[in-house]
């Protein structure tokens, strides 16, 4: 049995489990995991917020460990060799989406590290919330970032990737001017990932307090968005928005600081609709509303290879996974900078 | 004077009037209109439907006719060469939209045919309901197809290059599954030209008493957008999607039939704001929602010259000036296949 914490109802808080792993197959990777990430998207899963939790539910996906066995047919990967695992554990592989590495859209859809189909005990993926995972060595990534940086890897594999693919897909780079909005577990990865591919970047945070740290994130300027003088001051003069707030607001104010042909990429489902978007402010300036979700593979593992060059982590605080439901908690009053990653090690106290 | 017909007051029908058109200056092609296409925006316009008439307003920005005069700097046209003029008479011409040719993009904002700022009487442009319209060389274009299809030309000028701009910028051509919603005045080029260039066309009509006349467009299937098996049956399969329905409605119903990485673009503003369109079908598929307005100076020349060489003209119905008001009521009720053209000699009687 593989210790874990999950939830057991939507109603009552994450609990101490005995989940059961798969013996590696063939082409399976297990893996003794060291850390995991918190996310925005564990909370909703556990809590039965989104449609369709199954119980026992045990979330994470911002997974870095070490390869504790392969399958006889692994050969990318070694016993000791440190890895990670992001949302993904398997797709369809042979859809067009499967076929360009985008195994994020694959047209069967992909399953998720947690809440997904398998033939596995108890018939649902379970998360990184545990001590081990085994998982098909397509979705498992190399980690080449030095050993004490580990835990702060572990949230690239869902919030950098969030965000560096549609940078990526949207060809930031020098010369253009780009900004991120909403400066949290996503927003301040994007700031960083945004800095470190050579834009001029604009962090746009709501509260004035916040303004120091987004410059110590590699924001060359930074808005306060509930101050019109200063959003105005950007009208018409950005080439690409990484827009990565959930919740509902009001789009119109960031459409309108987009360049003719800019474009903006939500990376958030937001539980009500957004007000509606004025489709004038797009269409006087052919601007773009786009969405983008999490990214593939081969761009998980660029991204996680080019942080690894740069030295680029996580701003992280470290938790016992005893108390990851106060980390629920105060991650949903956004008090954390900027991601709670779980020391899986306290799984064994 | 130059006889036209044009809008007092918001609350009463167009009548005719005197204007007076300028002396051509250096720069300036004076022509003689022989064709005014109908648009909707000259019945908004008209009636104060949008904010910020100036009265009398003369509508008209489809506008075909011959050379009478030019300026002595003119050398791309002469005497009695046939030209045209669309929605726009001048922009800045200094600014990077205007240098790459997408004048409708000028950052000062382009000067509209009619309803325009002008130094000439009565201090705002009036458009092409007239005998007559002098226009600064730069905003003439060449007109090439054969003089009986003169009249069917005009719409060319706002409803052609409305929806080849869009086609032209998202590449649209063989090989590509391309949707049109709405079979009006823009859509029927929309289906005429994206048919031309090569696309598998699939027009959207809410009628099922439409379907053969948009197969006789040039569309290879028609779909009526209220029978949702119909719909369903096209799911994640356009490349690109031209939206042409002004109307508030479920961007939604169309937004799902996108492939990944497919784009809608709207070339409508509501008057009423869309339902907020769902953010979770862009992120699941990265796709895109993108608006566009009418087309530069370059490529409506493009277009008009494509259309000359494909034969492609606008379906239309002949009217004499003195039924315009008539026109504008039936416009208002979709009571049009597909686009009313005013006979300017009609101005004379």
């Amino acid at each position: 049995m593989t210790k874990a914490f999950g939830a057991v109802t939507e109603h009552t808080p994450l609990v101490a489990l005995d989940i059961e792993r798969r013996e590696p197959g063939a082409h399976d990777v297990a893996i003794d995991i060291a850390y995991c990430g918190v996310c925005h998207s564990d909370l909703h899963q556990a809590r039965g917020e989104w449609a369709g939790t199954l119980y026992p539910c045990v979330p994470g996906h911002e997974i870095v460990g070490r390869v504790s066995a392969v399958g006889s047919e692994v050969t990318a990967f070694k016993v000791g060799d440190t890895v990670g695992v992001g949302c993904m554990v398997d797709s369809c592989q042979h859809c067009s989406a499967c076929d360009e590495g985008l195994e994020q859209y694959c047209d069967d859809g992909f399953i998720g590290t947690y809440n997904g189909a398998t033939a596995d005990a108890p018939g649902h993926t379970q998360g990184g919330y545990s001590q081990a995972i085994v998982v098909n060595d397509k979705f498992v990534l190399k980690v080449s970032h030095p050993a004490e940086q580990l835990a702060a890897v572990a949230p690239l594999l869902c919030a950098g990737i969030t965000t560096w693919s549609p940078l990526r897909h949207w060809k930031v780079g020098p010369g253009q001017k780009v900004g991120v909005v909403g400066i949290g577990g996503l927003g301040h990865m994007g700031v960083k990932l945004a800095h470190a591919l050579g834009a001029h970047v604009v962090a746009f945070t709501t509260s004035d307090s916040k303004r120091e740290a987004a410059l110590a994130l590699g924001a060359d300027e930074v808005v306060v968005s509930r101050n019109p003088d200063e959003m105005n001051a950007h009208a018409n003069s950005f080439d690409f928005i990484l827009n990565t707030v959930a919740a509902s607001h009001d789009l119109d104010a960031f459409t309108a600081l987009l360049k003719r042909d800019g474009t903006m990429t939500l990376v958030g489902v937001p539980e009500r609709p957004h007000p509606s978007p004025n489709v004038g402010a797009l269409i006087f300036r052919r601007r773009t509303i786009a969405g983008s979700l999490i990214g593939g593979i081969a761009e998980t593992q660029e991204m996680l290879d080019f942080c690894a060059e740069k030295g680029i982590v996580a701003d992280i605080e470290l938790i016992d996974i005893h108390d990851i439901n106060e980390a629920f908690d105060r991650m949903q009053r956004s008090d954390v900078k900027y991601r709670f990653v779980i020391d899986n090690a306290t799984l064994n106290a």
